[in-house]
């Protein structure tokens, strides 16, 4: 194995090279933030877990046919994935109301939207991360008229698998984003990750929230929050092997 | 004539009903507000100026074959217009980068779009009217999808053709506000006013603004500017008669 190079650091995870040119290691780090990083956090295990709930995912999407980056987990937080160019584009799928969207519209936590809502943000620290229009995408050359209706219709068809695998584990998926990267193919895949850091998923029988609204709105202990997600989904899905 | 009924008071008009149901008469009043309603503020004749500019250009539209609820104007400063059942969307179609674009973005003021953007914000004061996407739109059931493509089409309609008037007043149109309303017979018509405060005309020579924003950011006498708009327009398009 060639020597692996950081060549990413976010906020919540390390890219390093690797001996492949297409391939890239991921890395979980133990840290949160919210409030476009206003508020910070950490604890011991939480790039772990986070890890193993999206290989967990990422494994029940592929199962679906819906491509990732995804390649394999390297134990105990790392994925060896697929080198993408990222699209600018954070993609939120509401079930219910919550959040900004509440926040926006002063509408009531946890209503259930008639039908799932797809929303896209610009991916810019120093902007907020704003709300678009796909006028607005297309207008700016983040994407195309085509690649925004394949972006609605896979989140769409992730969002329908989720549902599904959260319902196993008796939990209700109320949110989550999304992030998608273009391959030298290009093709469109899914990127990024799928962790209790970018969803909302509330106890299907007590409304308990296991995500980082804990940290956001210090709701509970965080850890303990997303073990139980990570727990549940392990129950429902067979572990990581 | 029967006796005129106050039925509704904004910013900038009042509506008062008359003999006919489907018919209502429109003041134009001579205040004007910004920042939702934290800047206020009013000039005489200011009325009767914003009358006689929307009076020019529904007219225009007219000629054009784009319907809207002018039937005719009644000086100094008042029209008899077809009710409506308003549509809660503001629509706002820009050829150029400003206002609240050039903020969201970091954008230079000024700079061409590469084609027309049309953006809706949901009509609601209390929310001071966000910024929605036409899945939201559709989602909280303020227009149907064919609705919402019949507007965006009716919008750019109406750009190219008051692009065309303001290029003969030597005028760039770098934006514009307007409302649509559902006839009772479903129709969907233009609605409310065409007036330098829904929109931004720049000289094409000199970019001097003659709109609303000479009274938002203090940039000169503000009925000089609505009246320069109003002049060149009559001198263009031949007066009221």
């Amino acid at each position: 194995v060639a020597v692996e190079t950081l060549v990413y650091e976010g906020k919540a995870k390390r890219l390093y090279s690797t001996d492949s040119d297409q391939v890239l290691l991921m890395e979980y780090k133990n840290s949160l933030t919210a409030f476009n990083a206003l508020k910070k956090g950490e604890f011991e295990g939480k790039g772990q877990i986070n890890c193993e709930i999206s290989t967990l995912l990422f494994r029940e999407l592929k199962k679906n046919h819906v491509s990732s980056h995804w390649l394999e987990t390297v134990p105990p937080n790392k994925m060896r994935v697929l080198r993408t160019k990222i699209i600018p584009l954070e993609v939120v799928v509401r079930n219910r109301i919550a959040g900004s969207l509440a926040k926006k519209f002063k509408l009531h936590d946890g209503d259930l939207l008639q039908k799932p809502l797809v929303e896209f943000y610009f991916k810019d620290d120093a902007l907020a991360d704003p709300f678009v229009s796909n006028e607005q995408i297309e207008c700016f050359g983040w994407a195309t008229r085509e690649e925004i209706r394949q972006l609605q219709t896979m989140a769409l068809q992730i969002n329908q698998i989720l549902i599904q695998v959260f319902h196993q584990c008796r939990l209700n998926l109320v949110d989550f984003k999304v992030e998608f990267g273009r391959l030298t193919s290009g093709e469109i895949v899914l990127s990024d990750e799928i962790s209790p850091d970018s969803m909302r998923v509330w106890d299907a029988a007590t409304g308990e929230r296991y995500d980082k609204d804990r940290f956001r709105l210090d709701l509970g202990d965080v850890k303990t929050g997303y073990n139980e997600i990570l727990q549940r989904l392990k129950l429902a899905l067979g572990g990581l092997q």
